[in-house]
């Protein structure tokens, strides 16, 4: 297995240790050297915020309580998978603590590792896993499944009602490719396995898979398959789950092999449940994925919009008409601005003049990246091209599109150093239907302005529609303000209170792609009924009847 | 709502009662009115069958047991409902028994209405339905939804082992548009609507549905959900699980309301666990569909393979290129020589000859359908084509598409005048990935074969392959054989119990759109394991703690 980046322990990084900063590969570049003086001033004017330095505490200052996992357990684990694969160290357990929403990097900046785990397990085999799981249960021990550690909704949360000692079961040794069978365009693969690995092996044969959320490089098979993620291209390659042909799922009570590609109607679907449960059901050990060909034909570029009405009204036509690309990203007036200042540089400078010269000076940009056959994209981006000039839309040439693509995986990078000067940096997102969809947005980031305006601060919202269906398109907000320094996690959940309210009132869903996690809970039952979860607890009783698996996530307390 | 046909109580039908036959609605033409000379002939010498005249019992005749659902359930079921929609008269309850599988047709043929419902109750809203689920609930009475009663897999048995009393809860006054939401392609329907007065109501507004099974026009929208229904274009738009957006299920514990379009990542998929359930877990009350503009441009047309072999590895490729057809339907060799003998005439003859002047005379068509906007399916059809002849197809043009697609509902008409001349038919059906599919294909003729040949008398087998995936496709086996009119039950059981376990064996799934009912039940648990099953029985237990639901099917004894 080639060498694979690590995630920094208070922050998204590795980031790169050129000199040029005071960047060490751990600790973020300054702000000066991340983002151009127009896009600080612009910040600053917006936020009311003030730059200042606000560095996390040193690594060795994170207070750690000492490993609670009971000798008994610990002997009972390390004879499962060797005493090398039971680790208590702090390093491992630090590095195993939560994931990285706000308010995990938050509470990992300010030395807090109340939510590490006692132990880090690290399974080799499906069999191996199972065998994990009895002993947990026996021991009574809680089992939090770890993949690439980038949940930004609590998803590692490992908080258990009745305070059991918990480990984090670390799928990383399990990362290799099982099966590939060509013909069927099938591979199966280990749940550890990261995106990057999967592309490289795919692409010995010329085949790809076309995954590509922001957390590309560090998370995993597994976790996609167990939050439902989408990705950057998911409009034409769809959803994560919608490619998963079937996965083993290690459960207290046994071993569950679920689906049966191509499709089969026998029945209720089991695999749709194990997608999504979050580790709350058992561990997915495998995972079979639909593979493609690599598309031959590559097309980025950039249109604009004069409103985000139009370009609404314009996706929606082209969804409605099975033309959208496979990547369609329209940004909303607040984003464009952000993101034309962001650029920087003379391109970014004569597209604005450009842009306001024809009078969209307020526009919104579009990314849109047809992928495929030649002869395929070429009458599919003719036809989408004139459905988008129809709706108003002007062309603004492949630069715009080749340049989001360079930068497709860079935000939670800059997040970093935006943390660094004291600053409150969050995303969410929903997605509903394209009748709703005004509705959501408008009611979102009201409800995100009222919460975080206080005293002449105020928060900057930017938005951009990112998955189109037939049927409607995601949202995914992001969110700047100046970080109450007294009471930050406050100041966030707040926000995210309000705004989780108006999305679900508005007709939203709770989690496009982000999933429940921890975040979440309090609002599953406004999303699927209390008969709805009551149907959840009923499976996860006969799959984990002691609730050792996840305890703290998904499922309402 | 419109004059709908109703099935015949012992068949299909109704048959056209044109004078030139002895048909009179109820009753089937005879095969010679039915069947071209030629196409007897080819039966009589492969099945080693003598055409004989084996006319079902008179509809008067057939034997009924009084009902048995108690008084005081009647009077609270009325009490929901009212009188006029709680039926107990012979008419109401035969019309209510059981499906058209050809274990159904032989047991109603025979005069046997054991399976005969108590009492057919008809309600009108989801509020309704919960009320009488609760009504059944206290008064221990076995409820089986009904839609179109088209199940040919024994779906609508209504055997519970517990022997109580059954009512059959009829949908049909549950059939209309309820909400239609343009801009986002959805439209909510109730559960008893049809597919052509879906399509009438979605046509006025430029819109289809497009789902096309063989039993189109007795099929309900209800039973499409209920099983995973797929139809005759499902490779383009879809399967029928894919196209449901949401729906609503009233069980004894109350009800659900699921999906939450477009996508969500908000934990497992409730929704994929109400399809396929088969009416037990409760009723499906609504449903909402994704629709789609109607396509401008149809294009069907016939092309021929030397062999199955290359057929396959041609679709297998398209499949991979993601370039098949809307509709894509390979027949096999005995299935092609059948339909060229059923099509008679003069232009049959000349392409049988064509055919066989270019090495062709044994070989496969293939029936494709191209669907859409005219700029999108010309590209398509451009590279799909090319592929075709690369893999050494010939085009052999768009009477063969035609005529396919003007008969595409008939072959459930024909039965009923084949069990009056004493064959055997019925039809099996299953899915497998490319790299199975040969195996699946071979492994179930074979068993289908040997089961069936008895003294001089063989089947035949007759394969298509018709919904192509990129991961696999389904295969639908016909099969035709001489009755035995001694055991003609033990004959069909013996070949099917034979049948299936070859399938499953190979890597086929137990079914791809029939779904599971009573007659899949015994393999359930070799499809998904046990502790599938015992997750599924889990749920059940949470919404029908009493198990009145459809008992007879789904899930194991």
């Amino acid at each position: 297995m080639p060498e694979q980046p690590e995630l920094t322990i208070q922050g998204w990084g590795p980031h790169p240790a050129d000199g040029s900063t005071d960047s060490t590969g751990d600790r973020a570049p300054a702000l000066e050297a991340t983002l151009p003086k127009a896009a600080r001033r612009h910040l600053a004017r917006e936020l009311g915020w003030t730059p200042r330095r606000t560095p996390p505490v040193a690594v060795d200052d994170i207070r750690l309580t000492p490993s609670r996992l009971p000798d008994a357990a610990r002997a009972a684990l390390a004879g499962v998978v060797g005493e090398e694969n039971v680790r208590t160290d702090r390093e491992s357990r630090l590095r195993r603590a939560g994931g990285k929403s706000y308010l995990d990097l938050l509470r990992r900046r300010e030395g807090d590792a109340s939510d590490a785990p006692d132990a880090v397990v690290l399974p080799g085999t499906t069999d191996e896993t199972a065998a994990l799981l009895a002993v947990c249960s026996e021991h009574d021990v809680v089992v939090v499944p770890f993949g690439g550690g980038t949940s930004v909704v609590g998803g590692l949360a490992g908080v258990d009602p009745d305070d059991r000692p918990a480990v984090v079961l670390d799928l990383g040794r399990m990362a290799s490719v099982q099966d590939l069978d060509v013909p069927s365009s099938l591979v199966t693969v280990g749940p550890g396995m990261r995106g990057p690995a999967l592309e490289e092996a795919l692409g010995r044969e010329g085949l790809t898979f076309g995954h590509l959320p922001q957390s590309w490089e560090f998370a995993t098979i597994g976790g996609y398959a167990a939050t439902r993620s989408s990705g950057q291209a998911s409009t034409g390659v769809g959803r994560f789950d919608e490619l998963v042909a079937g996965l083993t799922l290690a459960t207290p009570s046994g071993v569950l092999e679920l689906g049966h590609p191509p499709a089969s109607a026998a029945g209720p679907d089991l695999l749709g449940l194990a997608l999504g449960s979050e580790g709350t059901l058992g561990v997915i050990t495998e995972v079979t994925l639909r593979v493609r060909p690599k598309p031959t034909t590559t097309a980025y570029e950039g249109w604009s919009f004069r409103t985000w009405a139009a370009g609404l009204a314009a996706l929606q036509r082209l969804a409605r008409h099975d033309l959208l690309p496979d990547v369609v990203r329209l940004s909303d007036g607040d984003e464009t601005r952000a993101n034309l200042l962001n650029a920087g540089g003379a391109g970014a400078r004569m597209l604005r003049r450009m842009l306001r010269a024809r009078g969209h000076g307020e526009g919104c940009l579009l990314v849109v990246g047809w992928e495929g056959l030649p002869e395929i994209v070429r009458a599919r981006k003719r036809a989408g091209s004139a459905l988008l000039r129809e709706g108003g839309a002007i062309r603004v040439g492949r630069t715009v599109g080749e340049s989001w693509r360079r930068h497709r995986f860079g935000a939670p990078y800059v997040r970093d150093s935006l943390l660094d000067a004291g600053l409150l940096v969050e995303t969410l997102e929903t997605a509903a239907t394209w009748s709703a969809l005004p509705t959501v947005y408008d009611a979102v980031r009201r409800a995100l302005r009222e919460s975080l305006t206080v005293s002449g601060r105020r928060p900057l919202v930017m938005t951009h529609l990112s998955h189109g269906y037939p049927t409607g398109a995601s949202l995914y907000f992001t969110v700047l303000a100046d970080r109450d320094d007294a009471l930050p996690i406050q100041q966030w959940l707040g926000a995210k209170r309000a705004a989780t309210d108006a999305m679900l009132a508005a007709g939203g869903t709770l989690t496009h792609h982000h999933a429940v996690g921890a975040d979440h809970r309090p609002w599953l039952e406004r999303e699927i009924g209390r008969l709805g979860v009551e149907v959840l607890r009923a499976v996860k009783a006969r799959l984990d009847p002691k609730g050792i698996c996840n305890p703290g996530v998904l499922l309402p307390d």
